[in-house]
């Protein structure tokens, strides 16, 4: 099996894709990271969901649990706020982790390799510089793992 | 909002759960990870997809991409046969992450603030020591995040 045959669509977003409508496709599509094209138009990093609570939730309240708990949940909405302005360029941390890509011709024993080797739980595959799809973990285990040992 | 609001059902295994079992579980409940219970029986760590790769996978495989290439594709029902004969607790790295985990009463501003400062797309809420469920981090942006900005 090919990596392209194991492809799946997976959302995308570039660098000067809104913040807000980046953090929105987290939560609507109950995903845990999006995929970040890079200026030159080609998947490039992960925007994880977590990367979005450390830039929206004061560094104060992240560091104090007791703060945390006072902080007033009224403000809960204010405080996604600042992302109506920015962009997910401005999201990301200033060192993005690279994201781990592969072809479409690849194996599926590549496409394994490769996740165990980068302990990532997401490959995106190109074809011709062209996004194709992602794979996650569990699809390939799903491609891979027999029904009974 | 309180964090038992914002459980939900997450698979949890224990270190004496069949390491094949586990990795079915991953695959048929498309999870990039499993909570795992420590020998206290509470939730403790989380059995990455990525970790049962790199358990199957040979180190050489995984080191040379272009052995990985050559890697027979007849062999891959034989890669996860020694999973049937093991368990969770030797899939796991020698040194397991710790779990985040947060107790029910806490808030849906302390699980975003705990999240943020782990980068953690996964905790566990536990009530009285028992596991009540799993907040992600898409499930919290999903129940914080207003319409629009």
């Amino acid at each position: 099996m090919l990596a392209r045959e194991l492809a799946e669509p997976y959302p995308v977003v570039d660098l000067d894709t809104d913040a807000f409508a980046a953090a929105r496709l987290l939560a609507d599509q109950r995903l845990p990271g999006l995929i970040v094209n890079g200026d030159n138009g080609r998947p490039w990093t992960i925007l994880p969901g977590s990367q979005v609570l450390r830039f929206v939730v004061p560094g104060y309240v992240q560091d104090d649990p007791a703060l945390a708990r006072v902080y007033d949940e009224r403000h809960a909405d204010q405080l996604f706020r600042p992302l109506a302005t920015r962009s997910v360029r401005e999201l990301l941390p200033r060192k993005p982790p690279e994201l781990a890509t592969l072809k479409g011709e690849d194996t599926a024993i590549e496409v394994a390799a490769l996740m165990a080797r980068l302990r990532s739980p997401l490959v995106a595959v190109l074809e011709g510089g062209e996004f194709l799809g992602a794979i996650t973990v569990s699809r390939l285990l799903s491609m891979l793992l027999p029904e009974a040992p």
